[in-house]
């Protein structure tokens, strides 16, 4: 094609930086309780999803994002049985965690029953099945409300969840309140993970915010991240626990224990990925230190 | 504002894709004898460096890019004394290279005077007066015509080029004939570096090729890479040496060198940074791996 | 909505002039034999039919552009009784035919039946049924082969087509070898009347290119002209004929026709509004005159 | 070039429809005391003076805007001897207003002199030398105030102002009050011209509004428009007066008295023009007749 494309989804991240994508169809579009959700076929990226104009995931990189929310938790833990998803529509999280053969149980609590539906239409090759799974059990409801009703432990909590937007589902599950709900929740040696904002330094307002925030629930917290090219950037993560520590554990030792666990299919985590992940660039950890923030359900954290 | 910017810059990185800069001034725009230059100040990343519609580098995040490209090959040598850089307009990498103590020439070898000239006017924060350093000596001319007249030979050699688009100046100084050239203008301990291409897993073809085609001139050939916001990836670079290998220091060796070079004002570079820098995601090698192309003279690389 | 939205519909009519249109939702898209067809609610101009990338009438206005290309010529027409249409497809221009009593009989023929299919599903309201209409029939085939084989004449000849766009369907139905077919197949009073490119003066090369062309079979050419909003422009119309001029017929005797008629419902055609689209503005008088191509099957007219 | 152009003004009309212009060069770019002044290089409108983010008049076009503004009114009057002007930065009012040779004085007050004198070292086609006619005053000050203390007439009086925006320096030159100052510096025989508006029958509300508060000054207040392919709109103007009437003059007798005054160089006004501007289409009068808003000083307009 020697013209330009017509059809383009632009997502700002800035009032005056935005990326274009020029797009092959609109597949759907349409507002849930919660959200307005768009399925986009990307010329670049392929399929995306897109929750109020961000996009969560594509085709082309959601491994990239799904197996580093989900591996360096269950890697870390020596023998995940029970795992909690907040949020996590997509289920690839799903796919991701069914790869660890000690776990016995996934529950997941998605609060919008509408996205998860649409992408079990929409993007099959995101969950791959994993819905399905008799080890799995999804519930629609607040995830907060379930944490702080429920008896139950689990080994490993992950919070899979868009960004922190005004009027946006997710806000209160980024306080230190809700992460004093979860450690509850967490057996001794348990496990947290979740995506924690751009690792952009100028932009760590909220991965540094994050950090501080666990921090006032958990012993150990460690900033990670990886490079996800459908949001063009580095994107943070955090890792929190009440004793393992994911910077304790080798390149070897993340192998061996993907090897034991007979895990070969991943594309993008093993252990020099893990490495890679962990060691975080001089300029982020500068301004992580500076931004001293504690996100409260009284103050709590909005991003653009 | 209320309503939207109305002067954007708008970099393609491929027919349907593109990312959208607000401006807040254009301060220079013309056409040297070999690329369409542009100082552009953009509200975001404030000011940046245009060649052929690409972004060199920015005010916002050029630490990142000019760090990444000299402070590893640079600390890596025990003691360099004599550093070539191929290209190199912005005279950063004369700031960089000027903290290594041991240094007592470079030479910096661009086709491009106006450019250059530019450089000093419009952005003076990047060189920082380093281009009346005595230890700096500038030649316009063409650099793979100077090093196979020249004689000498240099401790480190950097290649700080645009990337090889058609038409433009920088296409023959990616090939393995230029590289045998540099093979023989290092010294015995010589280390090369150079920006080569974006890590993005699915546009790896340039890197990968770099890194192939480095490969028949070097023993030691090593990728790296680092976040830089402003090209909106994760963009990689190449060591090659004779015999150092980066991968062989550990951060603790890296953070005691640059302490014993009393170099304390890098923002971006450290130990830890070196880790993150040199460990690649998994993804990213076998991209790699599956990459078999060489770059010749009469076959040279020309990306979007 | 304080974000800018993020769908959007971007219309090039220059390799750098484009209109950007935020959508509601993209409601349909795909490639019939002959043409990609969008189908697009915009924010603005409301449902679109999108062909090849070009809006080819919008909710908002479609009224402009079908009332324009209808009521001149079969106002100018004392006692019209049939009437032909080449193209054609959303049906407004049945529509609008309709208004006038004395058609006994309305023939289209368009080449794409698909686009014709998708039109009465996705713009109902364009046609208002009038397919259903037993005045009328519908033919699906080439327009310019059934006027050559047929030995039926009409009193009114309408070409409702898309710019003739390289690779596109229409590029044979603006040639001298085409209008004199069509000639043919007039009665003496006899009128045609089509859409004829941008009235911009600078872009006139394709109306005037058309006049000329319509000039070899017509003894009377008027061109007249509208402004559609979502063209972003002044749209170029011609009227051709055997004798009726419509220079000839004041706003009064517009006026008094329509009423005759009993038509009563124009939102955008009366006497007033026929003097406004016959008379032109000196500067594309100009450009006109200077333009003396004929546009003839072996040299085409392609526009962008 | 087969890439799209990096350098673009968008110009916003509504917060989903905006207009791209690809930009040769940005010319300047700075603040007055009043507005936000750019002079841009677009490739298909050649120069474009901006005025907060809204494109003035272009190299490409400003003829038909100026000679829409000027020459109704002139050629309406008899014999014009005194004309004033408000606002009319770039000088080519004046320009247009010197053809008619019983001109004697030319009073232009325009608030923002630092526009005038970038329009003179930037746009001088548009003056043409016109600021140095010994025929023509410029003071640099509020129009309102010194219309309210002159005791000064005018025959004709002209408004050449940028729309009433929010924090724009115009919106008091738009209201009853204002237009009642304005009859009192008119003679007998005196006229006004004025751009007001879109002619966009949906954005009709700003022209309505300008006609319906003229009407409370004026016994005579006529609509016209032009097709401005720079604004990608027929733009509305309106002539007032206290007794000569434009659409009682044919286009012979506009021909006849360009004639008279020997003025043959214009590229768009004449008989013919003159009738094509003030012939209204039907839709632009119906919703002319349903908008009912008069504008006061306390109730002013103000467009997007």
């Amino acid at each position: 094609m020697t013209t330009p494309t017509w059809k383009w989804f632009i997502e700002y991240t800035h009032p005056t930086q935005a990326h274009m994508h020029g797009v092959e169809q609109f597949i759907y579009s349409g507002k849930t309780k919660y959200q307005v959700v768009e399925i986009i076929d990307t010329d670049f990226y392929g399929r995306c999803l897109v929750l109020d104009g961000k996009i969560q995931s594509s085709e082309y990189d959601e491994y990239i994002y799904h197996e580093t929310l989900i591996h360096p938790a269950l890697t870390l833990h020596p023998e995940p049985k029970s795992v909690m998803i907040v949020g996590g529509g997509e289920g690839a999280v799903l796919r991701e965690i069914l790869r660890h053969p000690s776990v016995e149980r996934i529950l997941m609590v998605d609060i919008d029953q509408e996205v998860v539906e649409l992408c079990k239409e929409y993007l099959p090759e995101w969950s791959q099945g994993a819905f399905k799974n008799p080890k799995v059990e999804v519930r629609f409801m607040d995830a907060r409300k379930y944490l702080e009703d429920t008896a139950e432990t689990f080994d490993v909590i992950y919070m899979d969840l868009p960004e922190p937007l005004d009027d946006g589902p997710a806000y209160l599950l980024f306080t230190q309140e809700f992460y004093q709900v979860v450690s509850k929740r967490l057996t001794d040696n348990g496990v947290i993970a979740l995506q924690a904002g751009s690792f952009n330094p100028r932009l760590l307002e909220c991965h540094a915010a994050v950090c501080n925030t666990l921090a006032t629930a958990f012993p150990v917290v460690c900033s990670y991240a990886s490079f996800i090219p459908s949001y063009d950037a580095t994107w943070g993560f955090a890792v929190a626990a009440k004793s393992l520590n994911p910077l304790a554990i080798s390149a070897e030792e993340v192998d061996k224990r993907l090897s034991d666990r007979k895990i070969t299919e991943l594309k993008y985590y093993d252990g020099e990925t893990h490495i890679s992940m962990f060691a975080v660039p001089k300029d982020v950890r500068t301004a992580k230190n500076e931004e001293k923030r504690i996100i409260a359900d009284d103050r709590p954290l909005i991003t653009y």
